[in-house]
């Protein structure tokens, strides 16, 4: 193990237990003190990661990832607003979830408590550094960023940044830890440092997220794709359809609430598929689909198994004909991520029997995928999306980045 | 993979589609028709429980473990009773636990929802197996279990007679699947059963435990082992001291919440240190200290930095004398294992540092570490009792097996 790992590891936890027992006034005092010195430090935030730009355009990155790494001063100043919204935000820890009284006179309090240092793996992106930083402090973690490469002398500004703010505090400054070094090796580092880490978050690609969930012996916060489906029953209205349609898929296609594939009732599809798959073509949706699909209209391609497996997060669809709403959910439950799944129908009974049966973290009735999302929800803060099943499924506001405590109370009692 | 693993995977994720909307009703009718089966095969599973007991004799195994896998008929109806209790407890599934109303007119609602597969791995004991099942049943899930060869021919038995009550219900028998190859192989293959397992739950020893946690990239909920403290600060009363550490040490030395290491002030170690350690002694307890603590009774022995780490579960403790409450905290977050730990103080800011600091998933003031229980809690049943701190911490009922869904009604609303 290299000492970077093992020691920044062993500074966060010792941090950790100080972070633990500090007041909400204290954290949103750090918060506010971070917000205000990334303004101050903007003109050195932003020369650091023109070395990173440049050093990406060298290499050939394209436009989207070079776009994904820029700080300007209005991406700063987001940041910063951002972190005061998240001072605003209530504070889970110490929130009594249980409270009970035993007739021998033990009393049992559960309690929100920080779940302690928080490891975050993630690409490109330099805001999931100051994100995961400030989400941490609030909930009261100490966290360890791993960031990649392709941001390197961004996230270093940033953390520096970070530290000059929390030094003016009585936050320790080692409950924001950096790891400088992108080789692989600390990464891998990181899945095992069960010593120090309580649990890990990847943000970032498919492979990178398959990586971590495959080698980690941390515990890990599965945050992932979605290959998010609308089943269109026989009794669709289709205006909603389309609306709905329309949005999921082309209002922002690579982000993972985003609609990839459709499925509609035979029905529906003679009366209205061919004016909404000309809809789609026309919003510049390239479409591949089954047999009745290519027959119905020319511009579809066949789609392969494979498509109906994909998450295009792109401005693609895979289209499918299904017999009903019993054959939608058994191909979603095959093909989906247990992310966000869609029904359009009139008839409150069929949309129940999607809703229950289909597996995934959220299920809509008459409405657009597009809404999974922390902020949409109301939560004021998004860690990311979780598609597992333990701890936190969904959106993840503040209370995922909790665990809990029995606190009981007694006057001698001992077991029988 | 061995069919076995992945056939029984697949049936038991089919079966959970069917179990996730059954009704409590169903659920507890087929419960209470298990309790009846029990009860109706109990010559049947004796039978089959003495080729168990015959072969484990035959391999020497220690009186101990041959207690742990027999069965009796007053034991098969503890289990039977235990069942007709699980029917009485309330269903957490379909439990709303937020529900958000949005402007737009999108209804949020968070349900708690089956977790889908549920994995089993342990040793020994037999009624495990029926736990497993029928804790997995009461919430909806289906349960993949892969018990020791040790118990073989008792789990086979126990299985079929549950599939045979389970034939008399609207419930699919495929919802208990027991892993009859008790060869390593099929526990690796279960490790990696991501499509259809959801989540993996060791119980047994420390070796097993590590293991799954170390090989496991299907979700884990570790439930595990107890090195737990019992810290006496300077104005402890010595009766409840004294109460508390026979109790903690000595009313049941096997498990895992019971006490292995004792902490003490000096001030109260010059006043009342020999007379606890000698109470102790008489109680049959051996007892390795620090310098102070050999110095002062004779039948101590030095103590090692490994004491300080053991769980010895067996009538044996280490006793160290530390400066204050920070020297105890320290001690206890570098050697325990995040489960049970108390304070024993007349001082309510001294017992309040203790417990704020003390990373462990339950924390006691004047009162003995053995009611970490799912039982004593008042939860009615126990999964085990959780020492990670994501998804569930401390003792884990009902909830513990159950995630959670966004199901959002709408009426065209999509995303601007």
């Amino acid at each position: 193990m290299t000492s970077e790992v093992y020691l920044k590891g062993q500074r966060a936890k010792a941090a950790s237990y100080v972070l633990n027992i500090k007041t909400t006034c204290e954290k949103n005092d750090a918060l506010l003190k971070i917000a205000e010195q990334l303004i101050n430090d903007q003109d050195v935030l932003i020369a650091e990661n023109l070395k990173d730009l440049a050093s990406g355009k060298e290499k050939g990155m394209p436009p989207s990832t070079l776009d994904r790494i820029m700080l300007s001063k209005d991406r700063i100043s987001a940041m910063a607003d951002a972190i005061r919204l998240l001072v605003t935000l209530n504070d889970p820890v110490g929130t009594i979830l249980e409270r009970i009284d035993k007739e021998n006179g033990l009393r049992i309090e559960k309690r929100m408590v920080p779940i302690g240092v928080i490891g975050m793996i993630y690409e490109a992106r330099p805001n999931v550094t100051v994100d995961a930083a400030t989400l941490s402090l609030k909930t009261g973690n100490a966290v360890i960023l791993r960031g990649s490469s392709s941001a390197k002398f961004s996230n270093i500004a940033l953390v520096a940044s970070i530290h000059k703010a929390l030094e003016k505090t009585s936050i320790p400054v080692d409950a924001v830890q950096l790891i400088e070094d992108t080789n692989r090796e600390t990464a891998k580092e990181l899945f095992h440092l069960k010593e120090y880490l309580d649990v890990l978050i990847p943000r970032g690609g498919k492979a990178l997220i398959d990586l971590v969930v495959r080698e980690a012996s941390v515990p890990v916060l599965e945050t992932g794709a979605g290959n998010c489906h609308i089943y269109i029953d026989q009794t669709a209205d289709y205006i909603k359809a389309e609306t709905i349609c329309l949005n999921a898929k082309t209002q922002r296609p690579s982000v993972c609430n985003a609609a990839e594939s459709l499925l509609i009732h035979p029905d529906w599809f003679c009366e209205h598929g061919s004016k909404l798959l000309n809809a789609m073509h026309d919003a510049g949706v390239t479409i591949v689909g089954d047999a009745t699909v290519c027959q119905t209209v020319n511009f579809a391609q066949l789609a392969t198994e494979e498509d109906y497996a994909t998450e295009y997060l792109d401005l693609k669809i895979s289209v499918k004909v299904v017999e009903n709403v019993f054959e939608a959910i058994e191909h979603i439950n095959q093909y989906g991520t247990n992310h966000s799944e869609a029904i359009i129908t009139e008839d409150p009974l069929v949309a129940d029997t999607f809703l229950n049966n289909v597996d995934a973290a959220a299920v809509y009735h008459n409405a657009s995928t597009r809404f999974t999302d922390g902020f949409e929800f109301g939560y004021g803060a998004e860690i990311g999306i979780s598609t597992q099943k333990l701890h936190a499924r969904g959106p993840m506001g503040l209370p995922a980045l909790t665990s809990t405590k029995y606190f009981i109370h007694g006057n001698g009692q001992i077991r029988q």
